[in-house]
């Protein structure tokens, strides 16, 4: 196992030159294009680390399967899915269109950016102080890992690159669609999406949604099962961008993808997968994390579908 | 397991009463909207029938998977998946502002009208007879059922009540994104979904994709596991028309539905479910099936997201 | 004012060699792209002829205002307007979402494709030679020329490369906006976009419709002022395609362009004015025509808006 | 003509009933919805007033072709027409979808909010301070009335109900459509909507236009005559909202509303119409309005298309 992953994350690092980091948020354009690191937590507990696991990124979008997590257990699975909806799209993650041609004008599912920004005005806690520690505390629950925190250059980057979100969040209240103060919604957007982890991390956060909300490091059911696979099955049909259809058929485990060039899997049952490499397709996924999990598919028989 | 099979189909036919049958083509709206059948065909050959395991119906969606399948068998991954996208979508099954809006203007995935006419004429048979009878040959393998034919009178109606499939393919056609003959291409289409089978059928179709390609009545690789699991991979997330998150959601299992009021289900590795119970919700997927596969996936752990 | 056409068109066919001519039915790709011909008809019957008033082009979308011209006669505003509407639109000619996009699903204006095919379900006569009679009918009346027939070639031309249409109109009549035999109505479209004009013909047209209905040349009451007047409001918003709103701002009167590199332009109680030369810009109008009517707006005072 | 228009103010102020006055702004909510004002300006100067000419109410869209004539004057037609459109599209007003749907990503033209916004953007005036300044000092000058001021519980209720607004800004910053910062854009935009008139203030702003730019009561050219032909021609294609294409048939005049429930008409050499009743109808236009335009243009001949 140790060594197949070695070989995995050796084949799959050199993916990453046929990408590019992220520009559109500057700070994420600093990120190393030659950082990579591959971890795996079974549901025994039992980790697998390779490559630079200790390489720290943001989460992105990433965030939005935490804080779904987080509104299900809080607001109930009811709630959520009147607020938005659990299709797929073919539309980009910041699309707005849509939401104008579609009656009801709500999102189309939780982890495109509209949809992922009415959840957050879903939590019940008060104020953006207050949404932001429960985000804060789920992830840490989830990850084992007390010290997850928000990096502030990047926070701030995000804050001051927003416009297509801004646009997004005031669309969706003039169609009735989000309530609240918008700034403060948007500001707990920027903070979650701006967590930082490590590919130690990211495996632990897919173990304990593969293994049914239990924490297999920590031992502590974080999330109820349900909640768990409400979220696989999220990730399994929208959690690639529009990269998600693709993605099914390559490699055929839930996974979800953020934009600082991690990839979280979970394979229900078995195992998490942590993977990282700032490098991007033109879709917005990781190319060297996108080798490793259709190679861990094939080689471990990770595949679902 | 014989006993559990039996409470679920009754409990799960009374749902039949919430849906309507078909009516948008005059011969689906004389179906038995009483008929209920649900068979399971495990992958080791073991099967369980319930209800009316007899009652015939027509494919029609269902059958864009058996062609699928052959066109990915004789044309190979990449022809397929550059004539169609593989991108689940949140249009309803018959839309066409896509393939105006979107470029390329090819169709977004082969489950929906667009795209599985497009897949018919990727058949590299000769004219309509010969693609028929090589789906027809297909389809008859994968349910190991030699029987199986084209219901003329649903063929019929089907042909005489075309306008929005003839203009999916004219369109298709005026962009370059469909080649040939369009009378042959819609005549095979219309042909494909009027092949009658009946719930064990479905179930036999379900379980050779559960099995790899693999016939588990038969013992013949019908398909090679790729394939199979593409197949899978599709239905997964473009199965069960614009309810397709919300199925992923609540059943988490790869699924096909079809207008007949049929859907078949496959569990990896494990068995093949069809179902069938003409009323329909409004997405067009057969209300009773869908309360049967939920109640399935949860009472036999079937889920596999 | 002989004089002043003259210099016109002299300096507004030397633009044609900006422009292309159409290919996309192949018998118009054989026009000569030196033709050009500008005539002027007043409503006293005074005529200028300039350049090759003798060169004959088919009416391609002209004919869209004498169908409707004829529809509006024998069926009435309100009968006319309740299957096409009378906005424009930003979408190119031959656009297919918005039919499905916005409710109710009929076209947005007559002079679009899709609308114009409705215009021609919408006459009263039987059959596909009744209904190109009356057409042919209305023409000949409307621009004094007894001797206007439909060009054979390109007609069976235009038939042969007519996919678009045909899926415009069969989704039309999916959604309920178009009733009859599709392949009729077509035909009859084909057809009438065949008529064959001069330059000549074209201006005495504009000048019907200039003259509130009266030919000028004949003294034949045509069609009703108030005919004439909604076609006249008609061309303004919609009679340049997706180049109607610079024409408004540019040219000031209204008008309706050709594929075939005719433009006929209307100045209420004043004149008609005919221009034909082949090579035309993106949207589908003649340069030169363009030019030409341009130079007569600002140098006759022909300006309306 | 003064009994004409007392005949007309008469038989068409009964029309308003039909109508509901705005409500999306809480402060137009108040709008009297008896109010009826009439006047007439020509080019002589002479002018006829009828109904309530002191009614004072907010020029809501119409301020946007005062704020387009200044943009032309101040900055050229080429500099205002590469960054919004000139085509008139069938879309409500407020839509956003075409901005990101059609490349390039720009407002189809100034009289849809997002190219109003632009326009705003456009003009060189420092500030909102200034730049609100120059609009005042042109809806001064054009309509003859040195008090033209903003309302200010107006001005005020539109900031506060103004989140479609801001959302079609930062998309348009977004795509790099609008430059500059959007709350001093939306500032001067909220409050250029509130300037206060009342029916005669808009004839002369009509004769204005009319007059080729040359104010007919104070004699001052106020914009050149090209700027006002420009004005006048995507007055006619876009004025009314999404019922433009209904007002060219019916009516056949330049003109522009205001959910105000003002329309003002420009009749090109002879004369400047104001008319304001606060119901309007689902477009946004006022009813009465309406009305007295359409016997208007019948009864004194002066439909010009």
């Amino acid at each position: 196992m140790k060594e197949t992953l070695a070989l995995i994350a050796q084949a799959s690092s050199i993916q990453a030159s046929k990408g590019s980091v992220a520009t559109y948020i500057p700070e994420l354009a600093k990120a190393d294009p030659e950082a990579f690191g591959l971890a795996v937590t079974e549901c025994d507990g039992t980790q697998y680390l390779s490559g630079n696991c200790e390489f720290r990124f943001t989460l992105q979008s990433i965030s939005k399967v935490v804080t779904l997590a987080l509104a299900l257990e809080e607001r109930g699975k009811d709630n959520v899915f009147s607020a938005v909806g659990n299709s797929p799209t073919a539309d980009p993650f910041n699309s707005i269109m849509r939401l104008e041609m579609d009656a009801p004008h709500r999102p189309h599912n939780p982890l495109i950016n509209s949809g992922a920004i009415v959840v957050v005005s879903l939590l019940p806690e008060e104020g953006r102080e207050g949404k932001i520690e429960a985000i804060l505390d789920m992830a840490r629950d989830l990850m084992a890992n007390g010290d997850i925190k928000v990096n502030d250059r990047v926070y701030r980057s995000e804050k001051n690159t927003s416009d297509r979100n801004r646009s997004l969040a005031y669309f969706l209240r003039s169609v009735g669609s989000l309530k609240g103060d918008i700034e403060d919604i948007l500001d707990v957007y920027f903070r979650q999406c701006s967590m930082e982890v490590n590919a130690k991390d990211l495996s632990i956060l897919g173990a304990t949604f593969a293994c049914d909300g239990l924490n297999p490091i920590t031992g502590k059911q974080v999330i109820s099962p349900q909640t768990a696979r409400i979220v696989r099955a999220i990730m399994t049909t929208c959690g690639m961008y529009d990269g998600s259809g693709e993605f099914a058929v390559n490699v055929g485990i839930p996974a979800k993808s953020g934009v600082g060039g991690g990839i979280m899997a979970s394979v229900p049952g078995r195992m998490g997968i942590g993977v990282v490499s700032p490098p991007l397709d033109q879709r917005g996924n990781s190319v060297a994390g996108l080798a490793a999990l259709a190679a861990i598919s094939e080689q471990l028989h990770c595949r679902v579908l």
